[in-house]
């Protein structure tokens, strides 16, 4: 990237203290800014680097006092975080390639379509009956199966596989080698111990503004449909079996798996590593920590809970205190025995 | 799917008790069902559904007495739930768009072959001196190294990647993301601190009837092979190390990782997260709870495991039945202490 | 591979004892050789093995003195491990088809360059101003992305997806599927309880030497680099976070991951499914157990930390032995009490 202090002001409606006529190449954090970089100062625990940062220009509150003298151009804002991810909006938009056309040689079956404004890399591949809104970037070597629903502004990056008759909403973001639509697990046990194959004849429906990180997976149900609802966040490296049910403005952190036909509410938050299993229900702004294994259906909302089977946070952890001194109290008890 | 009623009680040999001209659009559960939809009762706790299910058809076994009158049209069959899977079956095939050809551009070296009824989608890669069985299905964006032999009827998803020297058995799906034949994770440790790579030599063999889940990844083994016997189905994001044998049989679902070296038996069940370090044995018939870390041989066939360090999964339960109430142990030792 | 022990012994600098005429074929533990076989003997608990082994050739060390008759020839060295090793760096060698060259079709921006001896295979994918070294192997199905820089001896096997801005150092592999520089999972909670997405503006900086596990992910940095120091191993379906640092020669088995802006220190060794949470530093030479986690700072070196939380390995063994028998003690405690 590179502006000028006076275009940044001028994007974010902010006034100028100093020299606006210098030029902007980076942005960094307060601490390790250098000439050249664009920070900011929102928390005043970080106020103290404001007087020493090597940051050329910094964005601050409308409202912000200065203690000790500054060397580094102001631009004042009336919030200073929103305002410095609006400007990093601003230079994603730039530092990304502004991607439309088709690069050659990719695939698309003709009786498939995609509206205005789109991209398709090379070796991507969208299969029969398809209907791609406008806007939609679909990176190199990408897979879109067939009768596949996509609406506007959707983003696949490369080697994202989306399988047949999936159906996505607007504004999603799926991240490099993210698979969307894979058989479920089902298998019918059979006497003389092998299992036999029930085939899936579901879907994935994704509705908008979801994001599915790196080498994620999300599996068809095995009949009706396995559902990401609007706002999903979802990292890397996550399992989402069939039938499973992701309730609006969930966060889901890296290597977290929810098993087949489980329901979790709105606005959980599910830290990594955490494992749900199948067939119950998680009530709506439950927190689940790290690692955690929830094996029943939590109904009270608004819980945090933790813990290898999980329970309430507080309690795993006054428990889990004890446990580290399990020897001391064994001890105990073996003393008060002998005193008997 | 289009079908009438008659159509399918004929694939199903059962016989009609109603309007067996209507049209059948949907597969469904008994008690989400809407017209045009099919459903199964094969479980009696779900019967009340069937004298209100909206579905057009439901198929039910032969001896089966209504207790209130039915407005939808019924099946018999013998079996419900296995007449149900066959009907499964059937849909899938027609769903599933009849493959065959090949897609171009693809790649194929000269000096390997396909058997008859094969389909290689656009994109798609194979090696040299491959061995390909019949009606096999490379679907796009799929890699084959070089040396690869492949049985009939093995379906390898959109972004498959086998490498060079891997044995496939016959009826094996495999799919999208899947890794086969990685190196495995050798690395001898230099008295400078650092690490020298041990290259890996062998290869995996995969028997008949194998499934393999989405971006799941199984090593090469170092020397030898890693061997998937027959029938065995794994899950998505699964690791199968270097020189591991998995048992006939086995089951093994999403995030398990197998480290290197292990022998898993047969027909046993790893539940989700499981982790089973190197150089040990499962026998066979083992189930091991979700999460449940194994650190050591288990010889006695027919156990159930659970725990962070697993053991029998009724003693960890009562164990961790008293970790939950720590707290009032500690507090009623104070107590005890306090007497004396 | 097909040489003739002599060709080995040369190759190794050894005197054979035996007929040296003799071709070998395959490479095999010395408890499972067949004829063709070569094998070595460096552990003493093996020497047994020797003295029935079907190998047809096995290198021993110089002053090896064998106590029963031998029927396999021998190749003396003066360390019969490294000896092995050396022999099967030659071997991979020779079984690595000497790729060179371009396969088409693929795809390479104009302002993008490779240095000499480099291979891309089909359906790869290279972006704009991208500087690639020498000796570098693309394999087909590759993508590589914008203004990334690769040094000299790189290979980047099939599916390997990195991502734009990347820079990578000599002599590093990417394994089948790994995913690097994907964006970091950054979202501003808003007050309506969506989330907004934070633009990712940072990248991926690996060193010299790393090597990266199958589908395996690496997520850039939100502002500056997400840095992999030199002689970094890492395993299968890790996750590494935005802005994490992990210290020079490390290794991280499968199924681990780290959190946010953490900082691993040097050669840590963290076993399969370790959690790391973000924002906190590992000291050098920490060693973390299968499936622990780790939630706060660790300063001291050297530990080997154990657990659900993480603590000190033999305090984690004594507190868990000890969880086994709760039931016991609790049983004590009411014994205790009712004798009151």
């Amino acid at each position: 990237m590179e502006f000028t202090i006076n275009e940044i002001a001028k994007l974010l409606n902010g006034k100028i203290e100093g020299d606006g006529s210098q030029k902007i190449f980076n942005i960094n954090k307060i601490q390790e800014g250098k000439p050249g970089d664009i920070s900011f100062l929102s928390n005043p625990k970080y106020e103290n680097y404001l007087y020493s940062t090597g940051s050329t220009a910094v964005i601050v509150s409308e409202g912000f006092k200065p203690i000790k003298p500054i060397s580094t151009t102001l631009i004042r804002v009336e919030d200073p975080y929103a305002g410095f991810t609006e400007m990093l909006h601003f230079a994603k938009k730039l530092q990304t390639r502004p991607q439309s056309g088709i690069e050659e040689p990719s695939f698309m079956h003709e009786s498939s379509s995609m509206g205005k404004d789109g991209f398709r890399g090379a070796f991507s591949y969208i299969g029969k009956n398809c209907k791609i809104g406008n806007n939609v970037k679909i990176h190199p070597q990408v897979y879109i199966g067939d009768e596949v629903i996509i609406g506007d502004n959707c983003t696949f990056f490369t080697g994202v596989k989306v399988i047949s008759g999936t159906q996505i909403g607007k504004n999603c973001e799926f991240h490099p080698g993210v698979v969307i639509g894979s058989d479920g697990f089902g298998f019918a046990p059979q006497q003389d111990g092998t299992y036999k194959n029930i085939p899936q004849m579901g879907n994935v429906i994704i509705e908008d503004d979801v994001s599915i990180g790196a080498n994620s997976t999300v599996d068809c149900a095995t009949m009706g449909s396995t559902i990401i609802r609007k706002g999903v966040k979802i990292d890397n490296l996550v399992q989402i079996a069939h039938n499973v049910v992701i309730g609006e403005n969930s966060v889901i952190a890296s290597q977290t798996g929810v098993s087949g036909s489980s329901e979790i509410g709105k606005n959980c938050v599910l830290a990594g590593k955490a494992g749900i299993i199948g067939h119950i229900k998680i009530a709506d702004h439950t927190t689940i920590g790290a690692n955690t294994g929830i094996s029943k259906t939590i109904k009270k909302e608004g819980q945090t809970i933790l813990g290898y089977i999980g329970m309430d946070i507080k309690e795993f952890l006054k428990s889990y205190s004890i446990f580290k001194k399990l020897p001391q109290l064994e001890d105990k008890i073996k003393v008060l025995e002998k005193k008997q």
